[in-house]
């Protein structure tokens, strides 16, 4: 590509293509209709969704997966409609490129009312600057180049969202662009070689160390070197509600969720006993520590982060997470006998109980042999994710949710991303009925694209988080027949579970019909809640009033 | 009710019921629990939707018809939802209290990482900052009183939108609350009488004046003294599309909608070539003028609006709307003669053309003669508000649109907030299949809470309005089948219409069907658009690249 020869729009996106990304997700509007077509033009692939709301929720789950995700929407009535999905992005560390059309420079100038405006023409980037970790409109063709390339580099360093706004304009102006390429900061050798010193001391002193798995291994595609990490020190790991399945869940040094004194008491023990504690990545949430349950000795605990890492009271600065875990690697950790540890209880096949009316422990304890290597679990927030949290899954890093921002209606639109970014396997979706009202019309843009996730409604006809805290009529959803979608698209199939038999029998049916989505509507009593969600509700509601 | 004994969520359902409140649109969440159980308990009635957008949107609509609406949802992932419905009711002075849960003050000591949380705990007041005309956090016992009196009076006040976020654990503290009522600023007489006394002036010499009726008549409720100064004055009367329903439609002295250069050629000439335009609260956006394709003379204008008054080239900063028309009204103006003016053709019936497919221009004569006095009309953005535009709305205030901010999906739940606050009227919903697919589904919200809207899909697979500016695959809609969603929610009648017997046959059938919704799922030519729309894109298309 010649330099000269190249437009701002088209700029934007040879440097998304170069940065993986395949797929937008997005609608178009008057504002951002020239980009789109330049969109069509080029080697990324535009998906349309039904609302914007669940373009910015596919592209956080493909962001995850692929290390960069984008939402391309048009000024105003596309972008304010992404702030919630960003927001979610930011808190949870995923790195999605915010694209909004604007009015052109020109069209700017006196400050008319045009369509879509809210308050001033800065409104909108000043909402998102709250959203996300670099900003820029591209109203300069001077410096446009550099400003992609600099918000675009903050977007994959700090795994966060970013904004791009692109006056309309400016889309086909033709620039020289300044091609740079992310250089990694310096490493300042003196904190990492102390830091890596005193951890390797530590942990070669300790009798009984633990490594907690965070999310950060997670978002910055660390999870091999953990696992290398476990295997050649023999540590056992165990890891958070978010950061679930940084590491096989069926890898024998892996020894089952922890969730501070929400977790299963052998777990919390063995973790709270340990006399080095290593956090890798982890975030301190109230929904990671078991609602501020836990009870970590900081005094024992060595905290990496891709902000700064910490051993014991003091913090080096400089010194984060991926180089830290790659130092570890290197560093002169001794192998540990093979000891006792708490280990998940192995598998059992599941035998439906005939003529008897399905519970939501049954239905998880089914679902755990029935993963496999190709399923890509997502849970939404609710007993959807609470229950899913202590099934075991197979492969690292086919876990996905929103626990910590805990956004409902995440987990259809997601299923768009994950399976996009990894056409290999299926999506398999655990979403509420409330969840699945906000966004689960999304399941028509895997129609559209010939997608075939696997979404499994939790029907309790409420928001059965709540009711366990503080119960009214609020907590109701409307019944909807999940089933029966499949006839207003055209596409998919629909299930009716009320029993075991029902329910065995669906997901076997869902297995075989590859060619398009299936939902499995399952009736569960409005009062039966998972025993992990049980516990998680006598901790949470005492917060309520 | 003894002042001491309220708590301060109490004393703001209390605020909220005086001003006229009587229901609140929302989806609850852990951290606004407390006050759900509040408003359950009081007289305001709780309408759950499917999704916080719907929510928001409700609201909205509510707000406009009964002068206060509120849309009550929890932190973050409730919130940050309707920041783009919050941004529609700020562009187009719609009067929304966001009442937002949120962490309790003791919680947030500390900033830990509670869920929910996007950045730091005042991220989601910084947002709402720039979204809303007042903003309070009630985090202050002393204050809370006062801060909730300030807020609300400004709501009602500006016809904008606020924001009220109450962490939980203020909920039920008790207060000693300042009672305050909203005092109307003291009118300068001074400038008051000089600038009716330069409008009566001009008024009286003028030879063809013309009123041009704008949005804020409908907003500050001034739409009965307008219909008084017509009549006492026998001056003729146009509006804009956002002003739309102004006045009767059907009333002898209107001439049908002014939109500039796109507007009926008889129209424009008698608006532009008046001697006196008296345009009285008119926002002057992009789509109310045509484009910018309006030629309004500032030099023969009278041009009053909420927030100040102008005539010719000066302006009268202290003088609002509502006074100054209540002036005009008491001024000594002249009654005029009769004189021709231009009439909307007569309503003709409709007859449909046997084995004929239905076509937008045909659909919309035959609705204007469905309207009867008891039909709300509300217009999502696109074809449906375009083509809307030029049928007549037979009673002043019945007509409903986001034609300023343009936000696709407001019309179906703006449904609910209508016909919640009306009533005895049923809303007609005119909305394209790509508005449809972001929020229809709150029709379910209208089955659960027995409403019976009647909603025409117009159906033509696509972004009708993008395609002849700018067009691509990312302008088609997925298919679905509309008139199935009644198997799905249990309730309502759907109805697949195709040709123009069909669409007589619908329209019947929804009338004589007054338990529930009705669908009809109007199949459209994709390439078919309304002489309006054609108009309108033709201009709107000149920008796009």
């Amino acid at each position: 590509m010649k330099p000269t020869e190249i437009t701002i729009g088209e700029y934007l996106i040879h440097r998304l293509y170069q940065s993986g990304l395949r797929h937008a997700f997005g609608i178009p509007g008057d504002y951002v209709l020239g980009f789109y077509k330049q969109l069509e033009e080029s080697q990324i692939k535009i998906i349309n969704t039904c609302d914007e709301q669940g373009a910015g929720f596919a592209a956080t789950a493909y962001s995850r997966v692929r290390g960069l995700g984008a939402v391309c929407i048009t000024y105003g009535v596309g972008g304010l409609k992404v702030v919630n999905t960003t927001a979610q992005a930011y808190a949870e560390e995923s790195p999605v490129v915010v694209i909004s059309g604007a009015p052109g420079v020109k069209e700017q100038l006196g400050n008319p009312l045009l369509h879509h405006k809210v308050k001033n023409f800065d409104t909108q980037l000043k909402v998102f600057e709250q959203l996300t970790v670099a900003q820029t409109v591209l109203d300069n063709p001077a410096t446009a180049s550099q400003e992609i390339n600099r918000v675009l580099d903050a977007a994959i360093c700090y795994r966060r969202p970013v904004y791009i706004e692109l006056p309309r304009d400016m889309v086909a102006i033709k620039i020289t662009p300044h091609e740079t390429t992310l250089q990694p900061p310096d490493v300042d050798k003196g904190p990492f070689k102390e830091a890596l010193l005193e951890a390797e001391a530590m942990i070669n002193q300790a009798k009984q160390p633990i490594i907690i798995a965070g999310v950060e291994l997670l978002r910055y595609g660390m999870h091999q070197f953990l696992q290398k990490l476990v295997e050649k020190t023999n540590i056992p790991v165990t890891s958070t509600l978010l950061g679930k399945s940084a590491i096989s869940e069926r890898h024998p040094l892996y020894i089952g969720l922890y969730k501070g004194g929400l977790s299963q008491e052998n777990i919390r023990q063995y973790v709270e006993s340990s006399d080095c504690i290593i956090l890798l990545g982890v975030l301190l949430t109230d929904l990671d520590l078991g609602i501020f349950t836990a009870n970590l000795d900081q005094g024992k605990s060595i905290y990496a982060t891709s902000e700064k890492t910490s051993i014991r009271y003091h913090t080096y600065p400089g010194v984060y997470l991926n180089g830290f875990l790659l130092g570890l690697l290197k560093a002169n950790l001794q192998r540990r006998e093979t000891t006792e540890i708490p280990h998940a209880p192995a598998l059992t096949p599941f035998q439906p109980v005939p003529n008897t009316k399905i519970r939501v422990e049954r239905l998880f304890q089914r679902l755990e042999t029935f993963l496999d290597d190709h399923t890509f679990v997502i849970a939404d927030t609710g007993d959807a994710l609470f229950a899913a949290a202590d099934i075991s899954i197979p492969r690292a890093t086919e876990f996905m949710s929103s626990a910590y921002y805990a956004s409902l209606g995440f987990a259809v639109p997601a299923s768009l991303g994950v399976q996009l970014a990894l056409p290999t396997l299926r999506p398999l979706v655990l979403v509420g009925d409330g969840a699945f009202q906000m966004t689960g019309m999304e399941v028509a843009t895997a129609a559209r694209y010939h997608l075939n996730p696997i979404i499994i409604v939790l029907n309790n006809l409420g928001y059965g988080t709540e009711r366990p805290m503080l119960d009214g009529s609020f907590n109701e959803v409307y019944p909807w027949q999940y089933a029966r979608l499949p006839e207003v698209l055209g596409a998919g199939k629909g299930f009716d579970v009320q029993t075991e038999e029902e329910f065995e029998a669906a997901l076997e049916a869902a297995r075989d019909y590859q060619e398009g989505f299936c939902i499995l509507d399952v009736r569960l009593d409005p009062y039966d809640f998972s025993p992990a969600l049980r516990r998680m509700t006598n901790v949470l509601g005492k917060r309520v009033k």
